[in-house]
């Protein structure tokens, strides 16, 4: 454990004489939870500074006093990266009141933003100057810029648009010092030093607290296509991703796997949306196109179909014919997650691996957990990036409670396999404070001594984001 | 100046020691100069290790004796990052041997390569796989997958494809302390710790050497197309820009602004490639676009220029109608530096800028340097990636060497105004040996401390690649 000391009432009399008091707030219980519930804080002292010079002064107070730091974006994380649950209470360092947008650039396809700018205000943001910012996530309506940047995240367009670290072009930071790092260049090339900005983000905020970003925005495709495609398999659905690859080239931004076993959750559940296919395929495929003005996405995805239907990768399909029925097919692969919650998961698993290995490990997964005991699995997610959501549910008319004692077995399972496959334990949700044991346990380790020799080089005092990615 | 040790007899007795004959070669004047003649190497010791544990073995030998390392790709780089002229003699640790391709996923859309894989090799072995490995320079046929990753190169196809930091998934590496990170993940998404691979891809060699990469491919585009349009200024052409952006998407792989200065050089030179547009204008736009096999890019060419000529972008164009065509119009753009050398540059500068401010910085750069004397200017480049060549040439009949003493002044006062206007000094070659004192003058405070905080935790001893982009 470290030897912080905890930010006590003389600590935070130190702040306020050198904070205007608006930077204080009460530290009610929303950020002290977070949304799965395995994270509860203890004490600590929230300060919402207003400005970039604020930051860097709470940072430089609780560098002197060595009081740890967690920043705090719109607390959505999943792996417990905003919840100090044990130690010396912290500043609970809220970005919530930088919220400007600092400039947005349509000619350059650029957006400034400050950390605490909400996603979907971004995305609004690009939408009014007729731009695109293509981050999307489930949690877009609170995740704030700042946090969506620390943890790296990823979302249903990382196919075509990249992960966050690839949108992002320059970032303004406060490093543990306390000193400001101005790098909110506008630039797509800018070889001159180390990647500062690549280190920072998906570092959960053990190196330092980001300020604002400079973004990416892009054209905002004229023409849209949806189409689920009933697949024969995993690896047919490889094959038809492939074939779409080759046959409309870049305009795919999404490509979803789907099992059979969620359209029959959102039965099971009474959820609203349905599979538009009868008999529901026990593997099918939701492929998205955006485009340009002069392409047809519906005689792409016809001429797709036709293609993979000779070449007997599909054997049933729909295109979306209306806004309306687009938007049903998207109901049905965004239902899915509130399905799994009602029918309640033993083990949820966000992983990734080669994409050619994925039908293989669908079938020595499914083995390996039909020995362990009577499960259902729901397997979907974004093939296109190898990530799946790899879900162990009980069987029907049992409760996830009879198998609470399981867990780490089913956990450990998976990723033993995913670990020997070549994937990812944790593909798009980070490390925070509930992967620190995974990541010790499968981390290559030279990899990690690199990891641990620059978190003491930038943070001797370990005060940023005590305990998240490396253990104290 | 470092307290590093020279490579000298004893030290390559240790090595020999430990180490096959073959990896042993003749240090030829080849491996002691560089492409523009600015940097010339002394004494060395050559070593080219067959194998990563062979890598391993020199940096643990070198580490122990407190040797220089300098890792060796292509010999390619312009900024004299593969050249020590001073100081105690370093070992040149050539990855000329570590030639293997081990393995290629056409499926995953993956390459896995050593680090001395010839850019060219890599790009067919890609086409054999009916993949596109898009990372395209002019130095191609020479430089190494290792040396492009340590520099994170850039080349034409930037703006659809990104930069080589983007086009890498895992690394497999060597640490100045000899271990050996294993990271040749083939995954798009891995958010399980610092991003190693970001940090070592543009470190020009000095916190480790990359052994092999996992690369991403391309599906192949089905169809092509080229045009070049005549455009009323560099304001017309980014305009031009977001239109095509707009209406064409993304299967735009390459926006190149040309100068009339570049064809005129091409007459006054001798070169074979002409513009075809008469007469010359003063600036056009050649634009390349790769789509599917669904799609037109005649009937896109078309469309935009009717759409530009409307809107009073464009004054005039063409479209070609053939494979010849095509290729007239690209050997223009690509003759344009030849005709430069033949030309003799007084001051070369490899910078980018927001693009927006691309017109007023031509405006302001050209008022400044026609103030400094009777100059030719030939502004040309990736205008789709804010990059421009922009080069400074003596007025007609004059020659370079009448210049020497107003290089520093010119080059100043150039990147004076780059930076004032948020550019880059360095937009694709890096810093090197070059550009150091550059980095210094222009580079923010607060990264260069971070930057030398990590290369201190990771190098203590300073051993990989001394004097490169921090003074020793």
């Amino acid at each position: 454990m470290s030897d912080l000391n905890p930010a006590d009432a003389a600590f935070a009399d130190t702040l306020r004489a050198r904070m205007p008091e608006t930077a204080f707030r009460d530290l009610t219980p929303a950020y002290l939870e977070e949304p799965r519930g395995l994270f509860h804080g203890g004490e600590g002292l929230l300060v919402a500074p207003g400005s970039t010079e604020e930051v860097a002064e709470v940072v430089r107070q609780a560098q002197a006093a060595r009081v740890g730091i967690v920043p705090y974006g719109g607390g959505t994380g999943l792996v417990g990266g905003q919840i100090r649950a044990e130690g010396p209470a912290p500043v609970i360092l809220s970005l919530e009141r930088m919220t400007a947008m600092r400039g947005i650039y349509p000619e350059e396809n650029v957006a400034i933003a400050e950390a605490g700018v909400i996603l979907s205000a971004l995305q609004a943001a690009a939408e009014e100057a007729d731009r695109l910012f293509p981050l999307s996530l489930a949690s877009e309506g609170s995740a704030r810029l700042g946090g969506v940047l620390a943890t790296n995240a990823g979302g249903v367009n990382v196919l075509r648009y990249g992960n966050t670290r690839e949108l992002c072009l320059g970032l303004e930071a406060v490093l543990p010092d306390g000193s400001v790092w101005h790098g909110l260049k506008r630039l797509r090339k800018d070889n001159t030093g180390y990647d500062l900005r690549g280190l920072l983000i998906g570092a959960e905020g053990t190196l330092g607290v980001i300020t604002a970003a400079s973004m990416r925005l892009f054209p905002r495709p004229a023409r849209s296509g949806t189409a689920l495609f009933a697949v024969e398999s995993p690896a047919a659905a490889l094959k038809l991703l492939a074939l779409a690859g080759s046959r409309i080239g870049p305009g795919i931004s999404a490509f979803e796997l789907i099992s059979g076993q969620g359209p029959r959750f959102l039965e099971e559940t009474e959820c609203p949306a349905r599979c538009p296919l009868t008999p529901i395929p026990d593997w099918s495929v939701l492929i998205d196109l955006g485009m340009g003005a002069g392409d047809d996405p519906d005689a792409a995805l016809t001429g797709l179909f036709e293609a993979a239907l000779e070449a007997g990768l599909v054997s049933d399909g729909v295109i979306a014919q209306s806004e309306g029925q687009r938007a049903g097919l998207w109901q049905m692969r965004e239902e899915i997650p509130e399905a799994n919650r009602r029918i309640g998961a033993v083990s949820s698993h966000d992983i990734s691996l080669p994409l050619s290995e994925i039908p293989a490990f669908l079938d020595r997964a499914g083995d390996a957990v039909r020995a362990l005991g009577d499960f259902r699995i729901n397997a979907f997610g974004h093939l296109g990036d190898g990530n799946l959501h790899y879900n162990i549910f009980p069987a029907r008319g049992e409760s996830r409670d009879a198998y609470a004692d399981r867990r780490a077995e089913v956990a450990g399972t998976i990723y033993d396999l995913v670990d020997e496959m070549g994937g990812s334990f944790s593909a798009e949700h980070g490390i925070g404070r509930l992967k620190v044991g995974d990541l010790a346990r499968y981390g290559d380790p030279a990899k990690l001594a690199a990891m641990r020799a620059i978190k003491a080089a930038l943070d001797p005092a370990g005060i940023m984001n005590p305990g998240v990615m490396l253990a104290e």
